[in-house]
């Protein structure tokens, strides 16, 4: 059971102008699932995509990074047209016959539609080091349905256990523009640069570097603040596409543009919603945890304390077992390889005062920490009182269904 | 239950000669459990010291590290002659009176054994953040019995399931010396300089400096290397002391002394038996895992690699549910932070290869890999191919007992 995250209804999620959907059941790892998923995008779409930095990065990676950069470089009218998206098999680690079976799918949708191969971008996920079975995808493509959005965020999940999806209205110029996104992913979670697969679409008219900055912006606040396990995916993916169909408002192609801060901040709030989803989903997470750092002096730091707790296994299981076990997070506070100055150091769990310059607030009493930690939602905020800068960091408790998803033979 | 642990009998471990020990109950956390050692020194010994490098060190650690320099400072023939340890609390987190804590701890041994309170090193360990009973600490202080290294090193145990202690006896100039040494730790295990608690001690003879580049070199190459979940704890430390006590061989007091390579040599083996006792103790530890990184550029790219795989959560799990997972296992690679390349990267389980050029290799069966899953011993060897360095990393698998045993209230 996800940590109050309400399932999403079909109804709820906005269609997107010049973005339609397709899914097929390939029986690419299980069979009577939706497992294939194509997005197609009207022309004139404008694509931003930010990708992994582990160095096993996936090959249908490989092959979007290659198509975005060919892209751009043509500086023709061309644009991505499709991307297709397969959950059941990550395609990483497959070395050059990966390569090869990321190229064929972009092949077999360049051909079902009339298209050109590097006018698609491919997306996997699920079992890394296994071969991607090519026939079965290729078989899928042929053979696709319509789709919703809920189809659509169903088609990518792997071990997540609710469809994530957020739609959101905009008013630009007295003209209302839809956002919908998807995301997925429960575990191996620890974006750099990018979530397991995040994709949000507008029918907002965006230019395409002033779409690239807000991708940057909005990813560095919402999939890159995230973390379940700490363990950085090798398949990390988060896609921002305009449709640019809007017929009230010109072409948002800078910061002054009419309606680029209320686009920014909209498409920052799905984002946000999306990355927390997948916290929430985390693998036997029953605990949804804000980590806030304040007046660290960079922000490197302020998010090194952060992450250090987040991925502390001890803060976690107590957080799981409600105990405010305090010198855990303070602990975990020390080893972040951070030069503090402990006497400057307070703690908050939720409004409460827990450390004061460095030790336990002398107000502090055992019943206030335990009646904050039988909630499920919690906030923990550390002031290094040191310079200005901050950094917050979602998590979620460590249980023992954790390690039963994970010990679950190639789950 | 420990990982190929053997229970260690009270006769196997060889008396150290000028090294007396002194235990209590003295019901610092709980009833009726040894949890008060004192080892006394005789004239003459050398002591030397790690330390943890968590910033939230706790305050026994500082006055430790004040007490040593300020021995080195005198010069004179005075030297450390008792070290007292308590467990079931840390006085980490405890701020100013923590520190008077920690000095009245000194300050009661001292009396009790009309010395200075400077002769005295104070070690504690146990919950972080709750006042020390200093009024038990005192009257356990006078309420002493004869303890054997055995008793030592059960007084010394928290959540320690078996008393972790080994002796080695070594040749020098046709004389036996002796070798002891205790530690103790199954939680909150990533030291960084020094273990929860070690001491190691011999009647050699061994100079100041010689002592402390040996303490530096075993350290690095015993208590450095094992993690069971990558928390560095406030509390690490690691002793190791000379009672100067052999007739037969001159003061080793350099490299080319008789006798240096031996005792070094024999202190490792004690140092890595007693770290490795740990991991083997890892909290819900089922498997002993070594993790061997060969051919780095340098040594902390080495590290880096060895330790993504240790902390893992993923692969943990994977290890604990005797999976060949081997995708997690190369993400953990990708995600380390190291400028590898893929391509000349190679893996092997034990003596099987199973990643070669940075792909599946081509003969390895899953077969083969479960078969060797199922052994509670699994060596993972990674080797770069890029420069000549290499790390080593012990670790244990996380369990459902992990989360039990941590999600217990104020474990």
């Amino acid at each position: 059971m996800p940590v109050n995250l309400p399932i999403v209804q079909a109804h709820e999620l906005l269609p997107i102008q010049g973005i339609n959907l397709r899914y097929a059941m390939a029986h690419i790892r299980k069979p009577n699932r939706k497992d294939l998923l194509l997005m197609l995008l009207d022309e004139g779409a404008n694509v931003s995509g930010v990708f992994t930095q582990n160095k096993f990065c996936a090959a249908p990676v490989n092959v979007c990074r290659k198509h975005l950069q060919h892209i751009r470089a043509l500086n023709t009218d061309e644009n991505i047209l499709a991307l297709i998206i397969n959950t059941g098999n990550a395609n990483a680690g497959t070395g050059e016959s990966g390569m090869q079976h990321a190229n064929a799918t972009c092949q077999a949708v360049a051909k079902f539609l009339n298209i050109q191969a590097h006018q698609v971008l491919p997306f996997s996920t699920g079992v890394i080091l296994e071969p991607l079975p090519i026939d079965r995808v290729i078989k899928g493509i042929d053979d696709m349905q319509i789709a919703t959005w809920l189809d659509a965020a169903e088609s990518i999940m792997t071990t997540d256990t609710q469809a994530k999806a957020y739609s959101k209205k905009v008013l630009i110029n007295n003209e209302y523009v839809n956002i919908t996104g998807i995301s997925k992913g429960a575990g191996m979670i620890k974006p750099n640069m990018a979530t397991m697969l995040g994709f949000i679409a507008t029918d907002a008219n965006i230019a395409q570097d002033v779409l690239d900055d807000i991708l940057q912006h909005i990813c560095n606040n919402s999939f890159n603040c995230i973390t379940v396990d700490g363990d950085t995916s090798t398949n990390d993916s988060f896609i921002l596409i305009a449709s640019n169909k809007c017929k009230n408002h010109a072409m948002i192609d800078s910061i002054d543009a009419i309606g680029y801060a209320e686009i920014k901040q909209a498409l920052l709030e799905v984002a946000q919603y999306l990355a927390q989803a997948i916290v929430r989903d985390g693998e036997g997470a029953t605990k949804f945890i804000c980590i806030d750092v304040k007046n660290a002096n960079n922000k490197e730091d302020a998010k090194k304390i952060a992450y250090a707790i987040a991925h502390s296994p001890l803060v976690k299981t107590a957080f799981f077992a409600s105990d405010p076990n305090l010198g855990r997070i303070l602990a975990a506070i020390g080893y972040a390889g951070v030069d503090i100055n402990i006497e400057k150091l307070h703690v908050w769990l939720n409004n409460i005062c827990v450390i004061y310059n460095g030790s336990r607030y002398i107000d502090y009493k055992e019943e206030q920490g335990q009646n904050i930690m039988k909630n499920s939602e919690i906030n923990i905020s550390i002031d290094l009182n040191q310079g200005n800068q901050n950094a917050m960091v979602w998590t979620c408790d460590l249980s023992y269904d954790y390690v039963r998803i994970n010990a679950d033979y190639r789950s």
